[in-house]
């Protein structure tokens, strides 16, 4: 029997209950792009193993992914370069916030984990390697689209300048790594290429239907083709777990028990081994910068379906 | 159809495999008592849900369990305050080694999860609170024997006393937090209930009996009595994957892909939820004091068994 | 010409104008027997090479020395055991508050100078050395006597016996480095005799008398004997200009030009090399623990003397 | 009687010690312009109060005096804003080293003091506020050429450059300012501006007569004009004795017990207030990056000459 009924009026009531509360987390303001988006904002998306989509809210509305596009760039670099990949980055929580640069100082300019900002610059600059900025932005954009089967997908320009604008905290920190050499290309590219993967765009029907293959031993179920080994996704899932929400990431896994990752634009993708792919999306943010109505409606929806990691 | 025949031999396979290697870290010196342990030692136990019992190695060979209590006593702690727990001690990985104190002063002497030896301080506190150190030990020994269905559990005095004599950072961490008001019993009462539960001696089957529970909902199969809630069997099991390996909680997670609590004493405890528990021992500890092959076996045994929590 | 006239009526102006003053810092409450003393006190006296003695104020109130007391226990430490002190405890300042316990975690239990809690427990234990507690304390009361030369120096039980009740942070710093082997005794005595000298009570015309000494090449003008060599009253000297207020020294040494050392219970010892030792005392402290008015005093004596040494 | 001949002979006898020396330190290798220096350069020029210039050495070699010009950026920077200046950067000791970044995440990218880098990159940036970097450049020059009554100092754009091609750190720390909004101008104005008044060149006569104004209350002697009040010079020395040494500021004023400023071309400029101006230079630096024989040369003088500000 098919659980696809349930599970789309679970989706529903639960964005019907996110439209009622009040509570809705602050927008995040440090990019002036960010800051114009209207906090009444409340998507979600989840796709099955079977491939049912239930969507409620404003499923199709296009937000800045941010950060979530750290998870895209993390599978690609371990494509192009395997394990080597962790000599640039570790894979433990990092205990502070998402822009923090004591660690950087401790430990030599090596990230702590992929999913912090400072991890995700050397990701990319591990994508770089040996490219033109335009060649390597082309290759994420396209991985993109391909995952979610959908060309239209695009880099908003706008956030891209703005955060090239604004972002000198990103600015220190690469250039902090370069100072110990765990950045390699120029500064200014590299910051290029990470400004604009975050600058893309996406809407919660179009990340889930991407995030899928982590659901499903890496492999797209939609087309039947491997995207990475089964092993490679299991490992993905487990940094997005420890490291997803940067210092809410104990908080996230306690209270949804989903792998996911979250970014300032509001959005989260969150999987459910097995099961489903997950977006939401809210623009207000909670104190560590996660989206506070996302992780209620997440923490809702595993509890409603019994999709918890951790037990039923 | 019964995995029991497959368990029992990928089981066997594994113990077989980690007696061939010569790789074993080392055995932690900083307790005397526990460094006059033999590093060739080895066990593992698998309980699944019907019961079933897969043991290797030196499975009946009492050890240390050390900070592997500090689950049930987070357990036993939640028990008793609830969620009130949580204003004492935070859930969130701690990016540092177990017996940091950087963190507490940063954070106004609130250790950042029960796993680290400065919040299990704290966890033990409030067990403590308004009793007599000998009661507070009693009932978590008690707790102890009642999960593991064996009255014969007790605490090698030896260790206890060797770890009063020597735990110098212990006394600092708890002097500390006593400074800002988080421990509030007398220190020595605190310290005494902390290092008699951590030097409870358990064999790998005891141990990976008195876990069942957080394997199967909070409800222990041999007796059918509920331990716990549902929702608390999954938080403990979310705080173990995120927190249970100290600054190698990522590792763990990236590797193995269960919820687990090492111990310096060379033990760990793994959760496959609603499969099994599993207790594996070996004495030689990695660089962040976690058994070395007893995460080399939990890695190859996921892998077997197809029990990531993170994907098949 | 004497100097003496201008001096004792720029004391008693000082002296005078802050009675009138109103802000008058907070009074340390972290001890009760601290924190019961009257904020309105306010007493200066300073020595001048010549032995003239210029008194305002309270000049004859015994206070609770504090931290006023590692001057003398570090000039003791370094007559006992030379420059090997060093080995045990460095020289810089350490960006950090009194007690801190950051640094030592960094340092691997080094303490950054004699002048932080920390460093001052570290040069206790030096002293004590092979003694028992009552011989240590013995020795640096009489020292202290003899400084002053008035037998009637007494430590007050009550401060000791409260500090021992309460210095939590103490107890952890000094069991920190205990860890770390920089602690040689047994922590009970290191802190008992550490306690108890903090509690010496003195007044400032027993306090200036005793650092006489370091403002005239290491010699006590009064009875002609060399206590110390010349250079190394001046290495005190830099030590208290650099180390000399917690996180205030750069302020003091900026406002105030002397060596000077303060303690929590108010009272400061400034010295004027060449020209003359001073003791302020006013018990309400400034965010950085030192004394609110002692400073401003010290500040407005230093400029109508044309005493900072670092020019006129 | 004049101390000329005296001071001419000590001044002699120590370079010539200085010569037989083996132990030189290592010539900073972060700049290529830099690492190509011969390290068996040394120079020492003291200008006494009656203008008695006493030059041993290599006194007329220029050299890169990097972080000495922090001392004249202070100087004018205070000229400019005065005590306003201080809500951009503190003036405590930073107990860390001179590039650290882990202070300014503590206090919201305010730097401890104006010697370290981020606390000279914030001074530079007030001095540029509302001009062109030519223009503030300009003027830093000119005061240096003015103070030194030599119009021929001039900038090593080769060492500026090289500083641009490679200080990514300096990068990080300013981009890190800017985000907390400490640096107000572009970030690529300010820096422009800070490496190349590092990488003016001088030799130690130039730059011990642009110092007197230091030694002799604000006023250059030579030409009996006031460079700034009485008050602010001793402010100055005193910031210099505290902080001018980055984390070897405690060893400094230890064992020189001088005010003095050093920079990681190998040169220091040092002040005996009311007494001299001093400069010495050797390129070889310590485990602090302050010249090795430049301290040990400076150590010796002062304590040949009873010059040591903390008694004689």
């Amino acid at each position: 029997m098919s659980l696809a009924p349930h599970l789309r009026s679970v989706v529903e009531e639960i964005a019907y209950e996110m439209r009622q509360r009040s509570d809705r987390g602050t927008v995040a303001r440090y990019i002036p792009e960010l800051a114009r988006v209207d906090p009444q904002g409340f998507g979600l998306v989840v796709i099955d193993a079977d491939g049912t989509i239930a969507a409620a809210g404003d499923s199709e509305t296009p937000f800045s992914i941010q950060s979530v596009s750290k998870v895209f760039t993390l599978t690609l670099a371990l494509g192009m370069v395997g394990d080597a990949l962790w000599k640039r980055v570790g894979r433990e929580p990092s205990g502070s916030p998402f822009n923090s640069i004591v660690q950087l100082e401790r430990e030599q300019g090596v990230p702590r984990n992929p999913f912090i900002n400072a991890g995700a610059i050397a990701v990319t600059d591990v994508i770089l390697s040996g490219h033109q900025p335009r060649e390597a932005l082309g290759e994420i954009l396209r991985f993109m689209q391909a995952l979610a089967n959908d060309p239209t997908i695009a880099i908003d320009e706008a956030v891209a300048a703005s955060e090239k604008r604004t972002g000198f905290r990103n600015v220190a920190l690469a250039n902090y790594m370069k100072s110990f050499g765990v950045v390699e290309n120029p500064v200014d590219y590299t910051l290029g290429v990470y400004f604009h993967h975050c600058a893309i765009s996406m809407s919660c029907r179009q990340l889930a239907t991407a995030g899928r293959f982590l659901a499903h031993s890496g492999r797209n179920p939609a087309t039947g083709l491997s995207v990475i080994p089964p092993e490679r996704a299991r490992r993905i899932n487990a940094v997005m777990l420890t490291c997803g929400h940067y210092d809410g990431s104990g908080e996230f896994a306690y209270r949804v028990g989903l792998p996911g990752k979250s970014g300032v634009g509001g959005g989260i993708l969150a999987i459910a081994p097995g099961r489903a792919s997950i977006a939401v999306w809210s623009p207000g943010l909670d104190e560590s910068g996660n989206s506070h109505l996302g992780r209620i409606a997440l923490e809702s929806l595993t509890k409603r379906m019994g999709w918890s990691i951790f037990g039923a």
